[in-house]
């Protein structure tokens, strides 16, 4: 019989997939590489949403929409775009099926061929700025903020749910600027927006940086990025904020009047996340016992169990459940009573536990009695025994606990990981042991990090922003260097 | 020089696509079919969304999310829903571009065929009931109440901007029942919903109804579904809702274990709203000045106007202003203050009435001394001096007015275009003139109605619910008939 759950330990990437499917946040799909995001799943990525919808709204942002399809034609116009997308991608090549002759379902109409082929988006860049182009004539356009909640399609060969799909949700920020300086500024405030996010909501502290030319978006003058470490010591990246520089407005020849009177092209950034995160959620905090969710993103945040012998009981319990339940709810915090007569309070707690929700409240006959509960926290699986009395705030409060616990954990795991190295063999050692951040010294060379990549899968995770500066020879090569980079294998 | 606006007299159509563009709502994309949905133009959707998905939610339904791919194979399954749907729609062929070999720009691999073509969802029920046929094991899974809210492609030859689009957003809610009753009982639920969404939030009046045999779902034992009119006398069918049997349930192998130990097929409903609200929001209550919305929909709520001279005046008025504007907002409602100086406030005047703002507050120097502001409503084009003590109650109110007198507008222009009509040539006449809603009686076989369709462009748009019992005689058969049906042409 196949084992049915694997420790961390046992095998990590057993372990995400047994969470994931048995969590019930997604699972694979009849359709290749395509995953089903199952509504416990998708209830994490609405509040997700929600968060960094109304941060990019409070800097200025709007929401709108542009197509799926992209003529093909576009993706050549942008010259390192080409070479970095629409190479996997998906095809649409014809828009009509008939019947099937042989009358058994249905084929390819061949006389119905799209004269110029369409590729479902793997981003929006070109189809956007093609748009851009006819909104801005003159400075007073400008800026132009705009995001896009979307899907995209990248025909990822090996696919695993969340952090590596075929077709994946995301935002995608697209600005317009008249100055490079705004740009930049505009870029590094995205960049800023995701730490934050990562940080307060997801409690994953993050590290930020840019990357090096080879890790570059393909289009990009910069990359920002926000990188976080996940407890098998690899790393993941969490978000980027390019600047585009003028290279998508000289693309689409998308100019402007400046203030003085002049010709110039305009500056762009575009920055995401993606469905991604909900993978490294899951990897950053769970545990043995299943998923671990920060309070903040937890679709539900209160569950509560009655724990009765009979009918009389159930009824005496849910009176005061009723009570406790209203009271927490009108302080903003999601809470289910679970009163279902088909499963026994044992099998419920360890459902919940499963599934990540940070607080249980038991109750039974005996609380009843003395004015209690019984409250578990999943973070530490600790229980104690509270008065009912202002039951609300306490269970408030240990919310805020729940969250702060996680981001401090993570950190204290990202601290002990991280490991400053100056020699190629504890490099090597350290890579290919437990992993980690490793800060060591580099030459700046695309070769040094490409043979860095080959012998040890480890790439260049970012160049932290305010870097310290600092003397030093090429972890590799010997040669000499001003500052350390972050090197890990990654997600 | 081609005239840049049309009136609804002179040109429905042109005028209907002036406002569309002028305020900013969508326009074409250089993806034939598709449209970009512009911010002030999402932030519309933005508003439908919120409200429909609480309404979803607080009647037990989840959002989660499936493949935007459909095995070809899949369509042909229920084989009702093959004849309807996946013919006239992309189709993804292939999986990866390469460089051209004349160094310009990409060409589609060829090596990169999928073995089975993927088709781009124009509705999801074949993939979710694909995903159904696992999770669905005992009458304990039931109900299933997902809703999923995304973007889907039908290949439509004739296109227009919101109302038919090759690809356009929509939602699309698919549930799972234990019985032929309870299922009936949620696509009769969500249809009470749609009617409530119409007639309380996008102030247009609805009629509940079901379609006859031709115009049903393909795949649906009975289609429910709400009826607007618009301004030119034409229907616009505002949403579905369908009762599905256990068609899919059929197809894809879909049983579960009853109460009682036996295995049954699982009973379903589907039902959707899409983009085309904003189409039908549009042509409900626009007129000759532009756009005008409804103040629970409208992205800015009320719009502010300084009027003045100079910069001294300016700071004086925005002083107020500020008082005003959070007194306004401290109610929930969303206010702007143009403070632009590049503009004059005639110039403002007339892009917020053009967009629709249901509120324009103007303020200059006589107000600040008097302790006024005038209140210009956007239904009427009425103004009003009103004291500025209490403003944010006496806006709340106005809103409520502007609200409850678009529906009524709505109502009274529809009860003046529906027409009880008994002979054929009074038919003819009527939809060939002025069109509306043109109750009459029908003999029930799908050959008189195609052939009124052939000859008149009308189709039955309905039979209402509660339909009152009447004997009468087809209008165009003479055979007899027990109820009349509501004809007209149709969006």
């Amino acid at each position: 019989m196949a084992k049915d759950f694997f420790t961390r330990e046992e095998n990590y990437s057993q372990w995400y997939n047994n969470i994931v499917i048995k969590a019930d946040l997604a699972e694979n799909s009849a359709v290749r590489g395509c995953m089903v995001i199952k509504p416990y799943g998708y209830a994490i990525w609405e509040k997700m949403q929600a968060a960094l919808d109304k941060m990019f709204k409070e800097t200025g942002h709007s929401n709108a929409y542009f197509p799926i399809f992209i003529p093909k034609s576009f993706f050549s116009k942008e010259a390192s775009h080409v070479e970095g997308f629409a190479k996997e991608c998906a095809i649409v090549t014809h828009y009509r099926l008939k019947n099937s002759p042989d009358g058994k379902g249905v084929i390819v109409d061949e006389t119905a061929k799209l004269e110029e082929e369409l590729i479902v988006r793997p981003t929006s860049e070109t189809i956007i700025w093609d748009s851009y182009k006819n909104w801005i004539q003159s400075y007073r356009d400008l800026p132009i903020l705009i995001n896009q909640w979307a899907n995209v399609v990248r025909w990822e060969m090996r696919t695993r749910l969340f952090l590596r799909t075929a077709e994946f949700l995301w935002q995608e920020g697209h600005t317009a600027h008249a100055t490079k300086e705004e740009a930049i500024e505009e870029t590094e405030k995205m960049l800023n927006i995701y730490a934050e996010f990562a940080e307060n909501f997801m409690a994953v502290p993050v590290i930020k940086g840019i990357k090096t030319e080879n890790e570059r978006f393909a289009g990009a003058l910069e990359t920002y990025c926000v990188e976080a470490l996940m407890q098998d010591g690899k790393a993941l990246q969490a978000g980027t904020s390019h600047f585009l520089g003028q290279n998508f407005a000289k693309a689409f020849d998308v100019k402007f009047a400046t203030k003085e009177g002049t010709l110039d092209y305009v500056w762009a950034s575009s920055w995401g996340v993606s469905t991604r995160l909900i993978g490294a959620l899951v990897m950053a905090h769970s545990d043995d016992n299943g998923l671990v969710l920060p309070s903040k993103l937890a679709p539900i945040q209160v569950v509560i169990v009655p724990i009765y012998k009979n009918f009389e009981q159930l009824k005496e319990i849910s009176q005061i459940v009723g009570i406790i339940k209203k009271e927490i709810e009108s302080l903003g915090i999601s809470v289910k009573y679970d009163d279902r007569d088909t499963y026994k309070p044992g099998w419920k707690f360890a459902e919940y536990e499963f599934k990540g929700v940070p607080v249980r409240i038991a109750i039974g006959p005996r609380d009843i009695e003395q004015g209690t509960v019984e409250v578990a926290r999943r973070d530490t699986l600790e229980k104690a025994v509270y008065q009912q009395i202002d039951i609300g705030h306490k269970i408030e409060n240990l919310l805020v606990h729940i969250q702060e616990n996680l981001y401090e954990k993570a950190l204290s795991f990202r601290e002990l990981n991280s490991h400053i190295v100056n020699t190629w063999d504890e490099f090597k050692k350290i890579v290919d042991g437990k992993g980690g951040f490793v800060y060591a010294h580099w030459d700046g060379t695309k070769e040094t990090e490409e043979i860095i990549k080959n012998e040890t899968k480890a790439t260049i995770r970012c160049i932290p922003l305010d870097n310290p500066k600092e003397e030093g020879k090429c972890i590799y090569s010997g040669k000499p260097s001003t500052q350390r980079v972050i090197f890990a294998r990654a997600y």
